[in-house]
């Protein structure tokens, strides 16, 4: 086999995992130096090809590359940029293998969600469409768990994990306060269209009354009345009521019920602001004080509590990834299958990218208790072990020691281009 | 000495640690047999001591006040409720004695924080004021940091550790971004009058240019014009810009950036959404695409990243105000002492009541930098040590594993009591 070189980038919005499979595949490429080069990395993902920024991964110690398994975000940077059908934006690909050419790249890794799958199904059809050898494999990332075909998408569980802990908190907290204050807790989660993260807040209930009393999907049409009805009996009930919602609620005509107004570069809607919103129809109508909190970025970010079994999955795709590649999966995404719900037992797996890219995965509806407000027991079978176990980062000075590499960039060879 | 019962309430917003000053309240009551009999807690503050509705803790397993020590909030329910003057509110007074005369108790031990300090020191006085022998102690706890005479106040190092590691994790994210995607990070935090808080968010940033770039201090009046020229050569040099903000930032006139409108219990306005208007004045001036988050209840009822030298303060108070109380101690607060910065080393001493009560700390200027938007190294200094340590709860099933008291009401034997 001929040695070539390998490209990874990272895409999309970022986890506190995804490092982690950045290291899983360095670790492992640098352990078939034989068969495969220098990896590079896209510095901001797929511009990076497209640019000619590439990173010198060699230029990072071992250290570093196995500090990358404790560090969130992208170490390389993301990006969120599309490409284009092959048909329609010829020049872009044509680029893309002036690039690769140009560094001897024979091996593409994409680490991403399902805009993503889809580049890196496109990347993976240049060797067809335009006769340059490449073995494209996509690595899953996304902390909204939407990508088909796998198990569970890695980043999920370190997200579930902290919004269950987190509610679990603030449960706490409010019911401590709801004599003579709080008595409604609001938490705004992500996930745009598919509720898994609002499920995974669920987890924080052990027992009928806990908190989160209420949950607040995307699949599920938001019902006004409905829902104030229940927030009055639980406050009466319970003596507070904790709610996780989606940033994603829809009213029953499809509209968001918190629309920032402005939109990413995929065309996705930017939300937020629908926890102040919940909770001021609840002041208004019940006149119960509230307080709200939104997580945003700590959320997907948040390495110090990130589930083990997370990290693992996801050092795994990353290992995996570089293993199908060099036994010539082409246009495949690695992915995790679920052998054992208790204890759990899982596998790494491929799956063929053209089934993956473009498909989201929502929530079944099974997985919501008739009412719509909560979740199932066959839910919580399914959550329960994608947040078990902890992987706690080093610390130093009172805050975790992440790890900012060198990122060196790669002497560039071709005119410069503009995106 | 004769043996008495005391009194225990949890007073205002709960933190993360205030059942850890439980845990060390009354194990060394109980250790303490000989001089006091039970530790009575009260349901929901010093409302359960005005209504009788008291708790045995002696129904609780010495295993279960241990866990205390690792369960957020507060385990015997809190309220915000303010004692008037004894001048004014007599009746209210002479209750108070009832109940404790009631139930023997003979020792009031108040956790909480200024406005808790007041309503303690007044209970101290009931001795002398209305003829009923009692020994009150306070017991210091607030996020806020804002109590006088103790090096700091137990549930702000964790507080202070949990949005310092959130700005750290959330640098990253929005970094990892930039390129294509989110430029502008506002992390909006407590602390509405003091910044300590805000200030914490800046332990995160180890090196220039690293997150957080921007603070706003609720002691510094918002300049908009040089605040948003500062985000704009920030996101120029560095390529992103993440923003600490306390919930009580204002404007030169003194009015606060977000006033929810509504007032609690103490008469303070109830603030949130700073966060979102400065990302939102951002947008308009320079166009930045931003993201926003509101910690709120996560914050204060963080256990999980809680720091170990908070914990270990606030038991240390705890077990100190049965110590002071015992020796006679009349009308004070256990506080730390600060005995040196680095290695940090403390100890508990006590404060007169009187010096206490009602009295904010801010921040001193000279831990704000002279442009207003960061913190000095002298700041640093007094910081750094609050969030040294880790003390991970234990968990069961991927989730901290908190414990719920019986909360046994003991019997009543006065009359109802309307508040």
């Amino acid at each position: 086999m001929v040695k070539r070189n390998a490209f990874y980038a990272q895409s999309g919005g970022v986890t506190a995992v995804i490092n982690a499979s950045a290291s899983g595949l360095i670790e492992t490429a640098r352990a078939h130096s034989d068969q495969i080069g220098k990896v590079y990395a896209g510095r901001n993902g797929i511009i990076g090809a497209l640019t000619e920024d590439l990173i010198d991964t060699t230029a990072e110690t071992a250290a570093d590359i196995s500090r990358l398994r404790h560090t969130p975000a992208g170490a390389f940077g993301s990006c969120r940029y599309k490409l284009k059908s092959v048909d329609s934006h010829r020049a872009q690909y044509e680029r893309l293998i002036e690039v690769f050419r140009a560094h001897d790249i024979g091996y593409f890794f994409y680490n991403g969600g399902g805009d993503s799958a889809d580049t890196c199904l496109k990347v993976s059809q240049l060797s067809e469409a335009m006769g340059y050898p490449i073995v494209a494999v996509h690595v899953p990332k996304t902390v909204d768990n939407d990508l088909p075909l796998t198990d569970c998408c890695p980043g999920f569980g370190s997200v579930a994990k902290y919004v269950a802990v987190s509610m679990r908190e603030a449960g706490f907290d409010v019911a401590s306060m709801a004599k003579t204050s709080t008595k409604v807790f609001v938490l705004e989660v992500m996930g745009r269209h598919a509720g898994w993260i609002t499920a995974a807040c669920g987890l924080a209930a052990e027992a009928e009354g806990e908190a989160p009393q209420l949950l607040l999907f995307p699949e599920i049409a938001f019902d006004a009345e409905a829902f104030l009805a229940r927030v009055k009996t639980c406050v009466e009930r319970h003596g507070y009521c904790a709610i996780g919602v989606s940033e994603g609620l829809q009213s029953a005509d499809g509209k968001f019920l918190a629309e920032a107004g402005s939109v990413d570069a995929f065309g996705h809607a930017q939300l937020g602001g629908v926890g102040p919103t919940i909770a001021q129809l609840i002041k208004e109508r019940h006149g119960y004080k509230y307080h709200w909190a939104v997580a945003d970025y700590l959320q997907r970010a948040a390495r110090h509590i990130a589930s083990r079994t997370d990290v693992e999955q996801a050092v795994a795709v990353g290992r995996a990834a570089v293993e199908l590649a060099l036994a010539g999966n082409n246009a495949v995404m690695a992915s995790i299958v679920r052998l054992a719900d208790k204890p759990y037992r899982w596998e790494v797996g491929s799956v063929p990218l053209k089934s993956v890219a473009n498909v989201e995965k929502k929530m079944p509806r099974e997985f919501i208790t008739a009412d719509g407000f909560g979740i199932t027991e066959a839910c919580r079978s399914y959550l329960s072990p994608l947040i078990e176990g902890e992987d706690y980062p080093p610390y130093r000075a009172g805050l975790p020691d992440y790890v900012r590499l060198k990122n060196v960039a790669v002497d560039k060879k071709l005119p410069s281009y503009a995106l």
